[in-house]
C-alpha cells in the first residue's frame, strides 16, 4: 500500500519533492478568517455569541464556565479516567520541571557583570480544539509548562459542545491545572478574542495551541499584524519511522496508522534498510486498517505516504534529517548509536517498545511539535516557550574604566557620536 | 523639550496610548517587496545583480567576497580599531558561552526515560545592514552565538558599498568569526536570496538581523509563506530610563540622545520620581543636542518621546513593565532592589555607570532585542536562537508495562483507536 522508492534511484530533486510537505496556503479561507477577526475586534462578546450560534449551533449567555461548573463536569468522568489524566499530568510535570534553569552570572571584564533572568510571559492564551476530536491531552501539554513557567494569567478557549459546555475530560484537566475558567469560543474567533481582548476574554501576550485551518490562519494573521506572538506555525501531523532488520512489522504498521488516523492530510513515512520488512509492513497495514473506526481517514493518509528502502541505516537517518519529521521513531536494536546523528526532528521515540502514542499522552515530553519541516529551526513547546530571558548588566567604576575606550572607539567607527558621549560624559567624571 | 505627564493624571486609556508604539504597517512598500521577492525567487543571481545596480548603484560580477578579499579589507583598519573589535568579540563570546547548557535526563516513571538534546540550526542567514550606518557590532552579535551554537553554515549578506565591497570593520569581524565569504546583497533581495537560495547564495533555515522597512517586511512575508523562520519582528529602537533623585541629569540626557540618534522614529522615554530632575534633563538635552552630528534625527526622535513623573519608583517600574522597553536603564542607587520587579524588557542597564551603549557594543550581552512591546513575549537573540531542543524518550519493558494502560485509556477517551493499538500490540507481546 505504501508507495516504495529505492533510495539510490532517487535524484536530488526527487528527495526535495519527497521531503516537501503538502503545504496548502489556504488562501481560500483567508477572507472568512479576516472577516471573523474584524468582527471580534469590533464587537467583542457580541461577535463571539453570534459566531457560536453560526459555527457551533449554540446560543450562549455567559461566554465561559466558572469554577463550580468545571468542578461539576470534572466529576462526571470515571475514576479510572481521572487517574489516567493524573498520571499524564504528573509525568508531563516531572519532565517539564527540569527545563527551568538558573542562569549564570559572569564578569566579562573586571567590574562588568552580565547575567540573564528568566521571567514568565505574563498572559498566555491556550487554544484547545474541540471539533472532530476533543483533546484534553493538549490542555495538559500547554497548561503544565505555563504553570511551571509561572504565567500570571492562563486564558483557555475551547469551542462549546452541543450542550453549551466542555466535556468532563477537559474539565478534569482544568482542575488539575488549577485553572478556574474556560472560555466557550473556538476557531478563528477564539484566536481573535485572545489577541484583541473582549469584554469577557482577556487579551494575552502569546497564543498557543493546534487547531483546524481557520485557527492556523488566524494565528498567522495575528502574528503578522499585532504584538501578540504565537507558539509556532502549524501543519498536518506526521511521523517518520526508521527501521532495520531488527524491527517488528506489526509495531511499525501500528505506529504508521496511529499517525494516519489524525487526518487525511497526515503523512506516515517508513525508511528501512530491509525491503522484506517494508513488504511485511504493507501486509500488516492491510490487516490492521480494516479494524479501525477511523479507517477511511487513515486509508487516505496512507495513500499520501510512502516508504524508502536504503542500503544502510546512516543513509536512512540522513534522509530523516532532510525530512525533519515532527515525530521520529527509530525501531532498531542499535538506537543508542543513532541518537547523536538526529539533527532535525520534533520528538524522537527510541527502540521497539516506544510508540509515538506514549509521547502523545503520558511519557512526559510535549506533543506540541514543529511540523512541515519546521523542525529544522523550531523546537517543540516547552517551559522555554512560556518565558522570556532578560539580560542585565551592571558596571562598577572599574568596569567603566576597563570597557570605556572600547565602546568609544566602536561608537565612533559606526558614526554614532551620542553613543560615544554616553560613555565619555561618565568617564570624565571618574577621572576628575 | 520632552512632553511631560503626571502619572496620577493619566487615565488607563492614556497609558495604553503612551505604551503603544508608532507601528506603521508599511503597506505602501508591500508591493515593491513582493516584486523583489518574486524576482529573486525566479531569477536568482541575475535578479541580485539587477537589484544591486538599481538600489546600490553598483555593477557586480561575483556576488560575494572571498577569503583573500576579506583578509585584505580587514588589514585596512587601524590596530586600535581591530583591538576594540577583538575586545567586543571576546566579551560577547564569554557571556554567550554561558548559555549553552547540558540538559537533564529524567525517568518520569520506572523505565520511562525522557531527555532533550540541543542541536544547532544547520544553516543560518545573518543580515548586516549597510545603508545609512554600517554596523560591524551587529555582525558580532549574530555571528558569535551562531558559532557557539555550532551552526554548520553561516551565510552573511550585506549591501555592497560604493566600491563594490564591504568596509574593513565588517571584514575584520568576519575574520574574528572565521567566516570566509560575504554575499554582496542588501535589502529585501538579501532576505529573499537566503530564503529561496540562488546560484551563489545558499538557502538557510532561519534568518536573523535588523534592517530598514524593506528588510523587515521581507522577513515578515518570508516567515508567513516559507518554512524559513526569522529571529523576531522588528520595529524602531527605543529606551526607557527610570531615574530617581540619585540620578545625574547629564547622564540621562546622554542616554536618551544615544537612543534618539538611531532614527527619527526612535523613542526615548524618561520615567522619574523627580520633576526637577526632568527639568534638568530637558536643559541638558538642549545643550548636548547642539553638538551632535546627527542632531536633526535626534531632535525628531526627542519630539516623538516623553517624560512621566511618578510619585514613587515602584509606579515607575510598573509603567515600564507595561511599556516593555527594548532597553531599560535604571539610574538609581537603589537598583538592586528593583531587579526582581523587572518583568518586561529586552536588556537592562543598572546603576549610574551603565549606559546603554556599553551593551550595544561590548559588555557581552546581545543588542538584537525585542522592540515595540514584543519584550512581553520575546527574548533578545542568544545562543538559544540558534539551536533547537529535540525531545527523546525510550521505554524499557518495565516502562511500557508501567505506562501502557494510562496511554490506552487516554487514547480511547480521545477516540483515537490506532493510538491505543500501538501500545496494545506491544503490551500483548510482553505478556505472552
Amino acid at each position: 500500500m505504501l508507495k516504495t522508492y529505492q533510495y539510490e534511484q532517487l535524484s536530488a530533486q526527487d528527495i526535495d519533492r519527497l521531503t516537501l510537505r503538502n503545504t496548502d496556503p489556504n488562501n481560500a479561507i483567508q477572507d472568512t478568517v479576516e472577516q471573523i477577526i474584524a468582527q471580534v475586534e469590533q464587537n467583542g462578546d457580541d461577535a463571539l455569541r453570534q459566531l457560536a450560534l453560526k459555527y457551533d449551533q449554540i446560543s450562549l449567555d455567559a461566554l465561559y464556565l466558572d469554577e463550580a461548573e468545571i468542578e461539576a463536569l470534572a466529576a462526571t468522568i470515571s475514576r479510572q479516567q481521572q487517574r489516567a489524566l493524573e498520571i499524564a499530568f504528573q509525568n508531563i510535570h516531572k519532565f517539564h520541571a527540569t527545563q527551568l534553569k538558573k542562569e549564570r552570572t559572569i564578569e566579562t571584564m573586571p567590574g562588568v557583570t552580565c547575567w540573564r533572568e528568566v521571567r514568565p510571559i505574563e498572559k498566555v492564551g491556550l487554544y484547545i480544539p474541540g471539533g472532530s476530536a476533543v483533546l484534553p491531552s493538549t490542555l495538559l501539554m500547554l497548561g503544565v509548562p505555563a504553570r511551571i513557567a509561572g504565567c500570571k494569567e492562563i486564558v483557555v478557549c475551547s469551542p462549546p459542545q452541543k450542550d453549551g459546555k466542555v466535556n468532563g475530560f477537559i474539565a478534569y484537566c482544568l482542575k488539575l491545572l488549577q485553572i478556574k475558567k474556560i472560555y466557550l469560543t473556538g476557531g478563528a474567533q477564539a484566536v481573535a478574542a485572545m489577541a484583541y481582548g473582549t469584554e469577557s476574554v482577556p487579551r494575552v501576550d502569546k497564543i498557543f495551541g493546534p487547531g483546524n485551518q481557520f485557527v492556523t490562519k488566524a494565528k498567522s494573521l495575528i502574528q503578522s499584524r499585532t504584538q501578540v506572538s504565537i507558539d509556532m506555525p502549524a501543519g498536518p501531523s506526521e511521523v517518520l519511522v526508521i527501521a532495520d532488520e531488527s524491527a517488528n512489522a506489526d509495531y511499525i504498521a501500528a505506529d504508521l496508522l496511529a499517525q494516519a488516523e489524525h487526518g487525511a492530510d497526515s503523512q506516515a513515512v517508513l525508511v528501512s534498510t530491509s525491503s522484506s520488512l517494508i513488504e511485511a509492513v504493507n501486509q500488516a497495514l492491510l490487516l490492521q486498517l480494516g479494524e479501525l473506526p477511523r479507517a477511511a481517514i487513515a486509508q487516505k493518509a496512507i495513500e499520501n505516504s510512502y516508504a524508502i528502502c536504503t542500503t544502510d541505516i546512516t543513509t536512512a537517518l540522513a534522509f530523516s534529517n532532510k525530512y525533519a519529521p515532527e515525530h521520529l521513531i527509530i525501531q532498531s536494536d542499535d538506537w543508542k548509536r543513532l541518537v547523536y546523528g538526529v539533527q532535525n526532528a520534533g520528538s524522537v521515540f527510541l527502540g521497539h517498545l516506544t510508540p509515538e502514542s506514549v509521547g502523545d499522552y503520558a511519557s512526559g515530553t510535549n506533543h506540541t511539535l514543529p511540523t512541515s519541516g519546521y523542525a529544522r529551526s523550531y523546537s517543540g513547546v516547552s517551559v522555554d516557550s512560556f518565558v522570556k530571558k532578560i539580560t542585565f548588566q551592571q558596571l562598577s567604576q572599574d568596569g567603566l574604566r576597563q570597557i570605556g575606550s572600547t565602546v568609544e572607539i566602536l561608537a565612533e567607527l559606526e558614526g554614532l557620536q551620542a553613543h560615544k558621549n554616553a560613555v565619555s560624559i561618565r568617564l570624565k567624571d571618574l577621572e576628575s
